[in-house]
């Protein structure tokens, strides 16, 4: 059968590992595709930079990628380049536009233009694959448009940024802060020179956006999620954490509620005995909660070059058989908006620490507080003894209403003996 | 567009559950799939039976499911009876004489007819759907045919059989025996009335040989399966284990050696660090490690009305949608036998454990007779002492190679001192 031909925007990490794959792999990957898949344009700025691959002299190459988008002779464009704008959505707009297929990896361009390209693709006929866009070494895309259809989910819950699993499973293994911890892990290439995106959630929400939209039949709203980073979260809350049975994750959380759809993204103390709570390092994880199927959980790295090529790989493999299903499951028209729940709705339980003068009354203020707002206490650890000077004071907080939450902790954080603003971390059960 | 139209073969616990299934998430379905899925025939033995669900007055309805699958007005006939003859045969393979697509919960069937079948279906130009063969709640047929498609694989491992999982875990949390456990788990219902398809390891291995055709571009090789069930697991193993640091697990591992595809089903201690060792109950779990992706892991419930109504479901929708890949992932003329490992090649760690007599010396023979065959011991403990009487042994030895393993127990067991056959538990490092 004919080849399906394919041109790469963008010769990174990424790219370079698809090229390598769809050579190392060729012959099985034709025998299940029905078709040999080819390699026919390469779009990075410098050729003879060495990337470990070979590139035939067969391969067009181009410095420019939006003019391989708008040229070259391929029936694939593989947007590797990243970004919500700029260069990388005018290959994907151009491709969509010329008719090609388009396969990408790229979760901040869905997140913002998401709907737009889907019904860009949809009016072309041209399938928009990105399975490589969230947790590379996961099928999660394929799991939620395809092996779970029959359900009607409820949950999608999900550790979906490497580097900060990295950064709070290094924290508690070694004990160290933050800070200490980043460094390292810039070092070893695990973080950005600039961090933000991965730190302070942005990432794991643009991925979150799209599973959402997946899970719900909603259209991808990034602008409505609430998103918390972990920055401000201390290895004494690690300690802690272990102390009361906990890890702390940051999740991306999508679900369907009475108020609405949630999607949040924020670090969560996880009861150790679930099974992501221990899914540790680079990894990622997703937990998607359906009608008929239950609970179903998906491990895996969740970045770098195999794992991202891998998920490229799939959807290229799915375009040579033809297959095709709809962009975010269902067609443009039939994703319809279920309202957002607001974060002063979220219910569940809470873990607080307090950093107090030891000296008699604080807990009973605290009490009187908590009460006040209707918030009633599960655990407390208050470690140690030391008249007037400053200690940590720990609980655990039944099931309530954030907005009560809130409520409490300003009147905590009000109280004299409280020396530093409460700190929060959400309890979640699953 | 024109519905589609199905016809059930069977309306037990999975048929009924489909029907509900695709009763309850109509609406979603039909946008996921493009078109309605219509439930047009059904084939049970008793129409008036209350199984919870409502059969529309126009719905035919077959005495007979042969019958059905000849004649009824239908595109895809589901097969949900069970077993590898019979009946569910003649249905499957009618079906598809017919030109009807086939989806199948039949783990038996595919075992012993997978390649035929697939054959017939690829002739025909029809699908054959199997996900909910294995793990129902699990999409690991969509993900090894689909999800991983651009990787080699080089090892799959699971917990394919929830009675097994369920009857291990209850052991190990209330010390229970075997025999006893077992009696409770047919009482609820988690075990057949006779439950050897399931504790000898036949239901995992007919599972395990589709995975292994599928992760090897293999043809379904029941046959040469090595099958070991978990009858003579007992509460003293499982309790030396977790002192060990290990989980006994029943397991498929189809893995690709220097000397061929390994194939086999035993129990295993596995790490309790491992996350496979934490799935407990009724849950199955896959682990695929693939060249690209590395390791991707994979949870869910095994069984079920709702698990595997829910992948039965996934396969109609694919065929809904038009989306097809080749039966076992390569079409039937691609698959090649790779050549099956001999199970006294297989290398890994084991435990044993002896009964002793307590008398001085024992251990320098047991020892002795390791280090003839070339076995080193990595742990030992001796618990007690107890001069003159019978006491358990048990040690962990370094890796070694089956054939030797076998070649020291049978000196081990000759000796005077051993009172009981020597029991061994492979161990898997994962």
């Amino acid at each position: 059968m004919k080849p399906l031909k394919i041109a790469v925007a963008g010769l990174g990490t990424v790219g370079a590992g698809l090229v390598k794959l769809l050579s190392d792999n060729a012959g099985i990957i034709a025998a299940r595709a029905g078709r040999p898949i080819v390699v026919t344009a390469i779009s990075a700025r410098d050729r003879n930079r060495d990337r470990g691959i070979v590139i035939g002299a067969d391969v067009a190459w181009y410095d420019d990628a939006a003019q391989m988008a708008a040229k070259a002779d391929a029936d694939v464009i593989v947007e590797v380049i990243g970004g919500s704008e700029g260069i990388a959505r005018q290959v994907v707009e151009t491709a969509i536009a010329r008719g090609l297929h388009v396969v990408t990896a790229n979760k901040a361009l869905l997140a913002h233009h998401g709907v737009a390209l889907a019904q860009a693709a949809e009016a072309k006929g041209v399938a928009l694959g990105f399975e490589a866009a969230v947790a590379g070494g996961i099928p999660i895309i394929k799991a939620l448009k395809e092996g779970l259809a029959g359900n009607s989910l409820s949950r999608v819950t999900g550790i979906l940024n490497g580097t900060c699993n990295y950064i709070l499973t290094t924290m508690r293994e070694t004990g160290r802060d933050f800070a200490d911890v980043l460094a390292e892990a810039q070092a070893l290439g695990y973080a950005e020179a600039d961090p933000s995106f991965d730190i302070d959630g942005v990432d794991a929400a643009h991925k979150l956006s799209i599973l959402t939209s997946l899970a719900f039949a909603t259209p991808v709203d990034f602008a409505s999620m609430y998103v918390e980073g972990i920055r401000h979260v201390s290895a004494v809350d690690i300690d802690f954490a272990d102390k009361l049975g906990y890890r702390i994750k940051l999740l991306g959380i999508a679900q369907a509620t009475d108020h609405g759809i949630e999607q949040r993204v924020h670090p969560c103390m996880v009861p150790v005995t679930t099974p992501i709570a221990t899914v540790d390092g680079v990894f990622n994880a997703v937990v998607a909660e359906g009608d008929f199927v239950g609970r179903s959980i998906y491990e895996g790295r969740g970045a770098g070059a195999g794992p991202t090529a891998s998920a490229v790989a799939a959807d290229i493999i799915d375009i040579a058989r033809g297959n095709r299903s709809p962009v975010f499951g269902v067609p443009v028209g039939a994703l319809a908006a279920k309202g957002i729940a607001a974060m002063e709705r979220r219910q569940g339980a809470y873990y607080m620490r307090l950093m107090v003068l030891d000296r008699p009354g604080v807990l009973a203020d605290v009490a009187q507080a908590l009460r006040a707002e209707g918030v009633s206490v599960e655990q407390m650890i208050q470690p140690g003894r030391a008249p007037g000077e400053t200690v940590p004071m720990v609980m655990t907080l039944h099931d309530t209403v954030e907005a009560d939450m809130n409520r409490a902790v300003a009147r905590i954080a009000a109280l004299d003996a409280v020396v530093e603003p409460p700190r929060l971390i959400r309890i979640e059960h699953m």
